[in-house]
């Protein structure tokens, strides 16, 4: 079995790809969030997957805490595969990909926009005091051990 | 040969998946982006990965854009990757699988800062008219086709 985590790596972007990194499970998510798919079979027919490799992805976001699952009143016999606000929080990644994709792939057939509004939504980096630094000026600084 | 594209995705996110979507490629880039690292041999020691990975994934990166081989001049035996500008746009992507990271598994080591004033850095949602709209209330929309 292939390997999927990345041991000796001290970085939040390794840990969160141990989750999210494999094959399928981002466009599993993208589905859930943008979609609004929560059944098996949306997500079947959507990625076109075969189905153990689809189960062993909705199995392991459900026990990452990225899903739950929930069972309709309604339909006893189906489940459904909600998103749980940890899952939603992984919206950025899917916009961030999506935004580069638009940009160096040409664009692709969705834009982004807020619910209430229908204003554009865009994904930026951006500081406390409201400025917007360019991608090249954003480093990674090791975070200051807190004072006790 | 594990498949890496996503045929009949018409989505911009599965295209740059397919581009950066395989095991260890997001990290070569974030030790790019942010450490700096341009030779095989640091990527070997940051990593830990089998040089035949290593070297797959680097050649994908070149031969997909976003580096590109140098030969320094003081060292005409060496070759760097560095990154292009199309590699290091994808910086929103390792910020934002780093900032989920921070929030659901824990504080990594770093923060983000802005390389001018040192001020944090995040990445967040935003409106052509400065509101920041929350993670639920941005929804994906099909673009307008252009008007002749």
């Amino acid at each position: 079995m292939l390997g999927k985590t990345y041991p000796g790596q001290d970085c939040s972007a390794a840990r969160a790809l141990e989750i999210v990194g494999e094959r399928w499970t981002l466009l599993i998510l993208r589905d859930a969030m943008f979609r609004g798919y929560v059944r098996y079979s949306q997500f079947t027919e959507s990625l076109g997957i075969a189905t153990n490799i689809l189960a062993r992805r909705l199995e392991g976001l459900v026990a990452a805490g990225l899903m739950e699952i929930r069972t309709p009143m309604s339909r006893s016999d189906h489940v459904e595969y909600h998103l749980t606000r940890k899952g939603l929080d992984l919206k950025p990644v899917i916009v961030a990909l999506t935004q580069w994709g638009d940009a160096w792939l040409g664009p692709g057939p969705v834009t982004f926009r807020d619910a209430a509004t229908g204003a554009e939504v865009s994904l930026g980096f951006q500081t406390a005091d409201g400025r917007a630094p360019e991608v090249g000026a954003v480093v990674a600084r090791r975070r200051t051990p807190p004072t006790i």
